[in-house]
């Protein structure tokens, strides 16, 4: 067996089929890589844990990136708020929610202490007037810099310029923020058009402290031009960037691992269809396993090989890539381990579906997101899930 | 407002921005309609109920189908088989796991009394062996009629017809089942030829009561030839069908609703683009709206509007279709409300995602298959979740 796959008990398993480890001190390490580029241009490094960190779980991340000095964390949608502030019981931090102010939040959002990020006038309309009778409020205008998603654009913009005393009354102004929306390429021409945007949406509002950068971001651009007063890494805590080939670092970690059990090792001949729709067809005799998580596990159905889409995904045991073949089924994959000896079929009854050989950054590639690790990261009843630490501690 | 969009009060989303609504009573009633196919051919008619059927909810869906005399239930993997014995406490229940005998997992089947669908030799030997030691057992043997995907393949059935006592010598074998792999489309001819090489099988091994329909064969083929001694609807359940013209029959009900909140209705110009990659160009002016469901809660992204991949995928507010545009985001949609009157969206602050007007049918034949509906069903602490009964109770 290679070094760096994981050895992992049958009780380990229990009554699963899958195992999900959580590396909290890869992202706490990954966000130090962060810190250092924000220190680089004294910004501030705050820490985005939307998606229950992308499936890294808030009530693990947020005190340990707490403890590693992060005092500022985004996360999208209200009730992601409320559970931060059950875990982190501290005075000093700030809590901003990306997805705004949803109609009939506003109760919450003040008994709280949540910050809304502010994506529309009405929205901060909603805000001033709630705050007028509920004690002074804070918030951030999201800038929508022609992303053409959330946040004010061009005539909101202009209508915030017009009448911001009135409109921002009874609520601080903390920030600015924008979002960009074109940097998985090389080109980054839409970023500086988009930079353009946000230097006019300033020009005419009152200056505040600007946070433009995502991950992604901080590491293809000029983080001179692009850092701001704070950037805000998301996907790139937990191990993710633009793609696979421009980590942040060459040492960023990876920080989630899934296992899951295999059965029935068979034979099918050259010519074969495989699985639903007949979609593959075998190029050969080849041995076929099936591994035991599906797309109702978040490994998701457009990973498939099919003939007339083939995509190259693979998992991985002792040492071997196992391509996947054919489609994949709610509770079920179908994998090729023609090239896997004997022997290690015999031994091994699991196999690596991400972790160190099979890079979460490739899968993102292939499905055109991180959709992968959000779907894999879901809680669910149904998969043994453990973070690094309690593994280590009950299995070796 | 239409008769048939449903008028949810802002204390039903309480600090969630979805609200997932399961209907358990049109899940029995559509569990009859099957039951009066399989009794039309002396069939058994169980119930298939992975992946938590299919985000329904083992919990609510499976007392409901006891009481409507369902006694041979299908799931999964053994961790849902474990949920289901705590659920249904009596006797008179067969329990039936697809995923087969996985390493290390005898002592749970033995234990719970779950029958597990064996799938290959090696597992039939490991569970003959261990009955011969902890008392016998039952098991169903699943035969692979070339889906080349789970079960006993050729060179496997010949063995065990060979060696058929010796190798269930402990074990008494209930049901030979079997399962199509191209029932969407027009053409039956696979599934005859699956049909004769079951014959094949059977003509070498005891004989035992066949399964081989799933819920699309119901629909779609000669009952009196498919259905055998049970069939066992899994998808038909929930509303599911090969696709969205061939119901089960023209009063299936529906059987989930999901309901998300919009904010920040805005204008955006003709030629501009959507979201992430700019890939979604307005053809007019259009009024934009943000609807707060993204794939983070199993709004799958591959549902999303790009110029080079048209889905056609929408979402409903009170009488009018508002289609998908640009990338879905992890945690928002945006979608185009330019043809709902002003005096609609200042009113009704969310939309139906799946529900009476957006047919579920219809999102599975984009997505290729019912993954958006297990997707959208996973347990999730961020989604309001009622019962229909329960959300009656509370709100009406």
């Amino acid at each position: 067996m290679t070094q760096n796959f994981r050895v992992i008990p049958d009780e380990a398993f229990g009554s699963k089929a899958i195992i999900r480890i959580r590396d909290i001190n890869a992202i706490v390490y990954n966000y130090n890589l962060f810190k250092a580029k924000a220190d680089a241009t004294n910004s501030l490094c705050a820490a985005v844990l939307k998606g229950d960190v992308y499936g890294l779980q808030i009530k693990d991340v947020a005190p340990a990136l707490y403890k590693a000095g992060a005092r500022h964390f985004f996360i999208e949608e209200l009730s992601e708020g409320i559970e931060l502030r059950s875990i982190l019981l501290y005075e000093d931090i700030h809590l901003y929610a990306l997805g705004g102010l949803l109609h009939g939040e506003e109760h919450y959002f003040k008994q709280y202490k949540i910050i809304p990020c502010l994506n529309a006038l009405e929205q901060l309309e909603r805000w001033n007037d709630y705050c007028s009778k509920n004690g002074k409020g804070s918030a951030v205008i999201h800038l929508d810099s022609h992303m053409n998603r959330l946040g004010f654009l061009d005539d909101e913009v202009k209508q915030l310029s017009d009448n911001y005393d009135v409109l921002t009354k009874h609520v601080n102004i903390e920030l600015y923020i924008s979002h960009f929306f074109d940097i998985k390429g090389s080109d980054p021409s839409n970023c500086y058009k988009q930079l353009e945007v946000l230097d006019g949406y300033c020009s005419i509002l009152p200056p505040k402290p600007i946070s433009f950068a995502c991950t992604d971001s901080v590491i293809l651009l000029d983080n001179e031009v692009f850092n701001f007063d704070m950037i805000r890494p998301g996907i790139g805590l937990v191990g993710g960037a633009p793609n696979a080939a421009s980590p942040i670092a060459p040492d960023a970690r990876h920080t989630m691992e899934v296992y899951a059990k295999i059965s029935q090792i068979k034979t099918v001949r050259e010519g074969q269809t495989i699985g639903y729709g007949g979609a593959y067809t075998t190029k050969r005799d080849i041995k076929l396993a099936l591994v035991h998580i599906g797309y109702k596990h978040g490994y998701l159905r457009l990973l498939s090989e099919t003939d007339s889409n083939p995509k190259g995904v693979y998992m991985f045991i002792a040492g071997y890539k196992i391509p996947v073949i054919g489609k994949i089924s709610s509770g079920a994959t179908t994998v090729d381990v023609s090239d896997v000896p004997e022997s290690i079929l015999n031994q091994v009854h699991y196999v690596e579906v991400i972790g160190p050989n099979v890079d979460i950054k490739f899968l993102a590639d292939i499905s055109g997101c991180y959709d992968i690790l959000g779907a894999l990261g879901v809680p669910n009843i149904r998969i043994a899930d453990y973070t690094l630490e309690d593994y280590e501690n009950k299995f070796r």
